[in-house]
């Protein structure tokens, strides 16, 4: 299956230095793949030099004349930058020049355009975000992570379906455990939205397994396929996980590099301790894909490197591949028919 | 300056096992230190032995026929617990025969009950719980961890008000800087009640200094003293950074015992190893305080050991000392009144 990836490879922290070998390794590895570089086309063409003629069937550049800043307010980025590589990127996924788009720019200005460009689902009130965390039982998938700030029990509910279908698709799970995150003390349990939220779930379809504490993102005491909550919770969590493994790798640093012989012993356990920065290195986690819209778009963290945007770009193909668009297009309309006949 | 602190004795999942051990040793350590151990008498007495001679102005058990159970409804043991430990050792609290009471019971009954028996601060309308947390920089407080889901922006204000004076006691800052929990992307930014307390805040003569994302717990790029968010928010992040850290344990551990060689290594690395781990170890954050009460309360985790509940009376001990409940209490009246007067 032939599948062609538009990068916005202007966006992120460090643009072309990164998107332009990235792009360049997942084009080596699959060959199916095709690639539309969306920049300023000075830039690009130098960068890639012979690269051009090397994959020139399935290696594209499109000019853009602007760039979305990092900082820049999102609004502004859609009024004012409709010649972004951000944008333009978009509009070929819009235009199915493009299966999915991958950029490391600008959350909330990929966000604005994307949902402006590629329109919603019909039965989709708000585009969610969805990614990957480790977990002791391998990883879990989580939404959304900072499309929606104030969410009512039926967006939660929309996030679960639409959710479902991601993992469905990119785990080979038939049925995923879908968890809602909630807080454990007994009387103050939950918010109206999570509680209202709950009853939608229990009375659907869907595998719910009731509600998750903020532990079981990484390290429940069992299994969840996939957690659903709002946006703020969403993001704070994840926000939070990333400063406690920042913070744990600093102190392991500092706990071998203390004296010669805490150093003596960072030599022998070398081999363990990459082995074990592998095993939470967050670049094999970087992509978060936005979901709920009539296209594919894919963000990469803006600090990404080479490895990781790969990681991004991968998981790009590996939506395409499994046609994820359209299973939660169909999901939704089945569930809005259901619940017409109700 | 002599203490007297009241013991939930059965409370917690090892119940006198541990809170004994505990409180003996910290009467052996302090020794202005005085505790009521709260709980069914036969069985404290049996496990104390000599110690009641030992100690014998400075320890004292109160008998209570009943125990509020770990999953107990709050609302029913508030309701029909009232020869409880829990509850006794609450009315001590109240009747100003301790200082502070500890407890590693149910956390919903113990605030629902110290709500009801020790009333609020006049110009507090919610009780937050408040705890401490490692960082890169040393350690974080955040408040609230879970008493209110949901928050106003007067309430988050009020939280701000209460978190500031306990900072100054405990950690004899001037003014501790202030960070009110957000999500980062611009356009996204903030719910309604978040974006409305930013403006209380910075109207106030409170350090604030703005938004802080979820890695600004344990790691962010300057040091916050205190965080402020709602229960909801700040619970998930609490139990989401504890998740994170058990897994981050757990595929250290894997690593260094994966084979012969991995685990020669980790006799090499053992005494760095050991030191990172007590460099994290969350028994030394165990404790976290129930604020905006007439009295002082201190919640221990409910699986704590001997350690980790030492740590809570530590707290309890600190805060009496600094006489925190006074202190927010003049701050909260100091408050109203420049309000009246505006």
């Amino acid at each position: 299956m032939s599948l062609t990836i538009a990068i916005d490879a202007m966006g992120g922290d460090f643009g072309p230095q990164v998107t332009i070998p990235a792009a360049l390794k997942c084009l080596k590895y699959n060959s199916d793949l095709s690639i539309i570089l969306v920049g300023d086309e000075l830039v690009l063409n130098e960068l890639l030099a012979d690269d051009l003629a090397k994959y020139k069937d399935r290696l594209l550049v499109k000019h853009a004349s602007q760039q979305v800043e990092m900082d820049e307010k999102p609004q502004n980025a859609l009024r004012s930058k409709k010649d972004s590589s951000m944008r333009i990127a978009i509009n070929l996924v819009r235009d199915c020049e493009a299966d999915a788009c991958v950029s490391a720019g600008n959350t909330g200005a990929l966000m604005a355009i994307a949902r402006f460009v590629l329109k919603m689902i019909p039965g989709i009130d708000r585009p969610a975000i969805i990614s990957t965390l480790p977990s002791t039982f391998g990883h879990t998938h989580i939404l959304d992570l900072g499309a929606n700030v104030d969410c009512t029990a039926e967006h939660l509910y929309q996030f679960a379906i639409m959710g479902e279908e991601v993992v469905k698709a990119v785990e080979h799970i038939p049925l995923p455990k879908i968890g809602l995150l909630n807080i454990g003390e007994e009387d103050m349990k939950g918010n109206g939205q999570v509680k209202a939220a709950a009853k939608l779930l229990e009375a659907s379809s869907l595998n719910y397994v009731g509600y998750v504490e903020g532990n079981s993102i990484n390290a429940g005491s069992e299994k969840v396929d996939l957690i659903v909550t709002d946006g703020f919770v969403g993001n704070v969590a994840l926000k939070s996980i990333e400063g406690a493994a920042k913070m744990i790798a600093t102190k392991l640093k500092e706990a071998f590099s203390k004296n010669i012989f805490t150093k003596i012993a960072a030599l022998a356990a070398y081999p363990v301790l990459k082995l074990f920065k592998q095993s939470i290195d967050p670049r094999m986690y970087n992509g978060a894909s936005f979901i709920g819209l009539r296209g594919l778009v894919v963000k990469s963290h803006g600090g990404a490197d080479e490895l990781a945007f790969e990681t991004a770009i991968h998981l790009a193909e590996v939506e395409i591949e499994q046609n994820v668009t359209k299973k939660i297009s169909d999901k939704v309309a089945a569930t809005l028919k259901e619940r017409e006949s109700e």
